[in-house]
């Protein structure tokens, strides 16, 4: 990723660079023209300051784990200080930076859809915080899930977190999901970009499910839904484990 | 307006109606694609909340108070609680409609370039929290400020708030104020448009002065400077008086 369109990095990097005072905000803007403001400190919390469901599903973590989209490696730190073997990437250059600097002792910076074998066999696939977005797409999706099932051990569960978007009552959400289905498109899909001081990401697409999409997507991908840990809220995060053959 | 475009407004009446427990940002956009949140809740603010300069600056208003660009009220509503008689005034219609629900008795959808003599003689112009910056730009602020000179009596004063911006060390303000120079405009100028959820104003300019420059402004305008309001940072207020003939 060019340097230039880290904006999330940046964002990342300045408030650990700053000890939290940067004056910056992080701008997320979707293509219907809705802007949002992240909250910058959040990547920066620990255990403690955590959701229940978050902290039940990091128990579940086993082995070797992969933390796809570690940011500034809250989740990674804190398993690597309770003794796992634990590989954080993220696409974003300043955020492994980030995460070094913080600690973090394994890290790669790579786009999900460069995660392979190559990087050896995974017995946890974490994706807490909405990551399960990165999956972009129902189709890119189970392409992923049917390589991360080439990358992981029998035993291998993947963590997932995401927001049941098709259930908001929001109405601009509304709005938005119904200019999704008209395009084909699932209700859930975000194209958005990240905004921070003048630095802008190019645009993506991020991917919100509902328990059933969910369960669609899995089919014939080799995983099956092992548990669904819920939240207080419309969050939840998906714990998948191997389809028995 | 078109109501759709005021999302400064809707930032504003939004926050009002949910008791200040709205959950979107007002992001500011700049043309050189900086972002910046703003605060919404500001303008919610009470006397005892302001800098030490915005309250010496209230403490010379005085009979007839024309307040310009006056957002959800706090300075109106507060002069209107000292016995003073204040007109409200600002281009935005969910924003008036905001004064009028907190209480604001005279108010007038208007944009500063519709302001006439049509609303009477002032006593007081009041220009504060950066509301110099509505002049846009050099040509129209002289323009203004003879038409305001029309519109008050010989003893008024213009009460107007701006920020030094030429004196920031800020690197990606100083490059943008040598890409203004470049284009033969102010370093001070800035063209931003606000957002708020799915809104967006137009582009518009806003203008930053430093007391060099806003001495230039002045010159043959029927306004000179009174005092200057030094605050602790590069915020200052100018209470402009009318030049003796």
């Amino acid at each position: 990723m060019n340097v230039d369109r880290d904006a999330f990095g940046h964002a990342l990097y300045g408030y650990l660079q700053s000890a939290g005072k940067d004056e910056w905000a992080i701008v997320i803007e979707r293509d219907d023209g809705l802007v949002d403001v992240g909250d910058t400190g959040a990547y920066f919390t620990g255990y403690a300051d955590w959701p229940a469901h978050q902290q039940q599903a990091l128990a579940l973590a086993r082995g070797r784990v992969l933390d796809i989209g570690c940011g500034a490696g809250r989740h990674s730190l804190y398993l690597q200080g309770q003794g796992l073997d634990v590989l954080g990437v993220d696409e974003s250059p300043l955020a492994i930076e980030t995460c070094k600097l913080r600690g973090l002792r394994q890290t790669r910076v790579m786009s999900i859809t460069h995660l392979s074998s190559k990087l050896g066999t995974f017995d946890t696939i974490l994706m807490l915080g909405n990551n399960l977005g990165l999956f972009a797409n129902p189709v890119r999706a189970r392409w992923l899930l049917r390589r991360f099932a080439a990358m992981t051990s029998s035993g291998a569960r993947i963590i997932a977190e995401t927001l049941d978007a098709p259930a908001t009552q929001n109405p601009l959400h509304l709005a938005y999901q119904q200019s999704n289905r008209a395009r084909g498109r699932w209700p859930g899909q975000a194209k958005i970009r990240v905004r921070y001081r003048n630095h802008a990401t190019l645009w993506f697409d991020y991917l919100f499910v509902s328990r059933e999409e969910l369960r669609e997507i899995l089919e014939d991908t080799g995983w099956v839904v092992e548990r669904l840990i819920d939240s207080a809220d419309a969050q939840y995060i998906a714990v998948l484990a191997k389809a028995s053959r």
